[in-house]
């Protein structure tokens, strides 16, 4: 029993730019109650936690009110752990530092712990999903983009100021592509996520006009991951070589993030898993080929257990009972 | 008080392939005695151990006995602080896995400790040194080679099977320098190095031959990281482009490791530091350009404030007032 009775459950919330669901959780990771509301209607963050608030509230009410909820975790972009805030987030209409740890606590009166996404995954892996049991690992989610949580002695590792753990804007090909977001060259992210398989099928196709593919028939912005996966499984050349390319970067990079925290297991997440063997295994390879003896054949590089559409609220109601380890004062 | 009274000492052993030093450290790092033999004497490890032991018996009976020493510490090649052993050391005479820490712990009756170098140099920049107080910090040794030890949340990353902060060995320029000890192309340690400096050099020799250089009058054996530096102080273009290379690179390696573990500090260490602005400047100045916005101006680049002579045998011994922490049972 991970929770002492009368605080059975947690709260999971996860904030995309777009919307937020949620969820009510057990301490064995099953979800009791989901909902959802749009984040991008709220200009103001104070409306938006009233709507959550409503959104909520019924679903306190299905377990019988606040005592018999331990807290509340949110997963949200940019989040800072140690101050509870959401910084600088593009992708959010709030500007600035607003702190929602906060807000939330004060409009729900239970405590909260905030982190990024990435990191609210690591916990859900290590408390429900592949992690469990695992003291040392880390987490990488291929999705538009590419986000990290790293475990070492059992804790994440959030650094001096919060915001340790951004491992898809560490730079793999110095001079390498142009990033349009951050405007760095050769990031992981502007290769190894679904936008970079998009760009990189578009430069092949330039590259090599002579090769035949099917992708040659969509216009460059018609092309995206999903398509390249399609004409990849038929065989296409151009396709398959995108893949290879990609893994071939993603394997680079793990192992040197191996050769920094010598995890147990890095655990992949996020829709580029999809793409199965045709990612993973010029990743297994190339992340093989890369690392020291000392370490070779002793990372399991393996698919995270968790179900897409659940990690995200599983995640960061798991850091409701994480609060424990880390002290955290309890209303 | 770091030690309970009747363990007021630590011993601090460091092993290096040639020589083996020690010393009785109390709890506020003061040597009270120090000594050496030789390491690569003894083909033998059990004659070493009857020799090391017969060298620091008399300490010990300085400071009155085995009741007053809390532990020894040991910092070695490969050496892996969850089984005590040093494994597949290139360096030393003693082949295979050798379970140093039990066969110190058999002949002294003392519990012991035992890491690689430049993780023991890190616990003692923690305990003694520029990282006092710090809980998130990295530290990067630049010597022969280039070895790392990374603290988080207060404590040493040793990774699932403790071999954790090989910084040395990531990749930083894909396709790049081989190193000729691994094999691996382009990682931190084949340019970051008193090594990599003599490699630059006699690179960039070969690469600019209309260039005058006071470096032209050695030979490729002649030329070393101490020339170098003599003639890059003494206006040098090409002496002066190596350290502006080095840094450069080394540069770009810290981002990268900024970027995972958000460290409070970066410590340097090591015989490159000796070179000053001439590695400092270039090496700030690219680790700040290849950082996220969210990380720029945040990391403190700084050396370390231990004595190089002293740095191993403190660091060693800090491994021992380190123990309380991992509940290693003492003897």
């Amino acid at each position: 029993m991970l929770a002492p009775s009368g605080h059975q459950f947690a709260i999971g919330i996860d904030i995309g730019g777009t919307s937020t669901t949620f969820g009510v959780v057990d301490s064995r990771g099953e979800i009791k109650y989901r909902g959802a509301l749009s984040t991008n209607k709220y200009d103001n963050v104070s409306d938006y936690i009233d709507s959550l608030y409503e959104a909520v509230k019924p679903a306190i009410a299905l377990v019988n009110g606040n005592e018999q909820i331990r807290g509340i975790g949110i997963g949200a972009p940019n989040g800072n752990y140690y101050k509870g805030t959401i910084e600088y987030a593009p992708n959010l209409k709030w500007k600035g530092i607003i702190p929602l740890a906060d807000l939330i606590t004060e409009k729900f009166g239970l405590p909260a712990a905030l982190t990024n996404d990435a990191n609210a995954a690591a916990v859900g892996e290590m408390m429900y999903g592949a992690a469990r049991g695992m003291k040392d690992f880390i987490m990488i989610t291929l999705g538009t983009g590419v986000g990290s949580g790293i475990v070492s002695n059992g804790q994440l590792i959030y650094g001096h100021d919060g915001f340790a753990g951004e491992l898809g804007h560490t730079i793999i090909i110095p001079d390498g592509r142009m990033h349009p977001g951050t405007n760095m060259r050769g990031s992981l992210e502007v290769y190894a996520s679904a936008t970079g398989v998009k760009l990189t099928a578009i430069e092949m196709l330039t590259q090599f006009p002579q090769q035949e593919s099917m992708l040659r028939v969509y216009t460059a912005e018609e092309i995206d991951s999903r398509l390249v996966y399609e004409c990849a499984i038929q065989g296409d050349k151009i396709a398959n070589e995108v893949y290879k390319f990609t893994g071939q970067i993603l394997g680079k990079a793990l192992a040197n993030f191996v050769m920094f925290s010598s995890p147990e297991a890095i655990i992949l997440f996020g829709g580029l898993c999809k793409a199965g063997d045709l990612i993973f295994k010029p990743t297994k390879e190339h992340m093989e080929e890369n690392l020291l003896p000392i370490f070779q054949n002793k990372v399991k590089l393996i698919y995270s257990e968790l179900n897409e559409a659940d990690a995200a609220i599983l995640g960061a109601s798991a850091l409701v009972w994480e609060l424990k380890k880390i002290s955290v004062p309890l209303g």
